[in-house]
């Protein structure tokens, strides 16, 4: 089930906190809601972004580097700073949705298209066959740190249960 | 971060295995489409699905019981009969998808309506404040083991990191 891994892993352990504090970005203030990406430039969508001030935001809009592994029109995918498998990417969707409730009020089929873009991330990666998991954290106990929603997809190695 | 919880936690611990052999159900013959939720008739749907003799969809059909905890026109939600954490929900399509991917695929909107009703079963619950986490395995290595697309809504509890 294990497979080989050219891979960093594991990789040093830094932090999203980390990340936020040495670009000088509040955390939490990705609560608030952007609605720039819906506007009609990309360059109006992209001076929105940054006033969210919100670590993925700046993420999409390519002020803060990312290895970024997977991108459609609404999503992107990066490696997460912090890999707990072997495969370990964030989906996030381009425009601003603070946690999955938010991507699913949205009603533009957005859902969907991260669970397509995380497929086709598991196949890229070679672990669609043996299976991957994928966990979206909605608040503080279930430990979602970037209140911008994003799903883990998580393979390489046998996942255990519970999940957590 | 804990809660008072009234409900059954822990449960004696039983496997869908069990309950598959209980009710003579080949396993893994969920993995066989079924199309009959897509027909105009409710009646036919359901006989199309005692066909696919999947677990879900049995139980969809409401021959196989379960304690359902919420319903929408789509989707279809039921508490996990071996619970991981207080809160511990299954949210399923009534139509037969695979797994995740395969509700993508639909491109049915699907997805949105799974993680609303997620949300909707967290308040209910009294968890969507303090936070819960959703996991959908796709395939063995990460866990899944019965062949109809399922989101675990998990909450009520501090839930660790790396999820499995």
């Amino acid at each position: 089930m294990t497979q080989s891994c050219p891979r960093r892993w594991p990789r040093p352990i830094v932090s999203y906190a980390e990340v936020l504090h040495r670009h000088n970005i509040r955390p939490n203030l990705c609560l608030q809601p952007a609605t720039g990406y819906r506007l009609a430039t990309a360059a109006a969508a992209r001076v929105l972004a940054v006033e969210t001030d919100c670590l993925f935001c700046k993420i999409v809009a390519k002020e803060i580097p990312a290895e970024i592994v997977h991108e459609t029109d609404r999503t992107l995918a990066f490696r997460d700073i912090n890999p707990q498998a072997p495969t370990h990417v964030l989906v996030i969707t381009k425009g601003h949705h603070a946690d999955a409730g938010a991507v699913a009020d949205a009603d533009e089929g957005l859902a969907d298209e991260m669970l397509k873009a995380a497929r086709t991330i598991a196949r890229k990666e070679g672990v669609a066959e043996e299976g991957y998991r994928l966990v979206f954290n909605t608040g503080a106990a279930a430990g979602q740190t970037v209140f911008h929603a994003h799903l883990h997809v998580l393979g390489g190695r046998d996942l255990r249960w519970p999940p957590g």
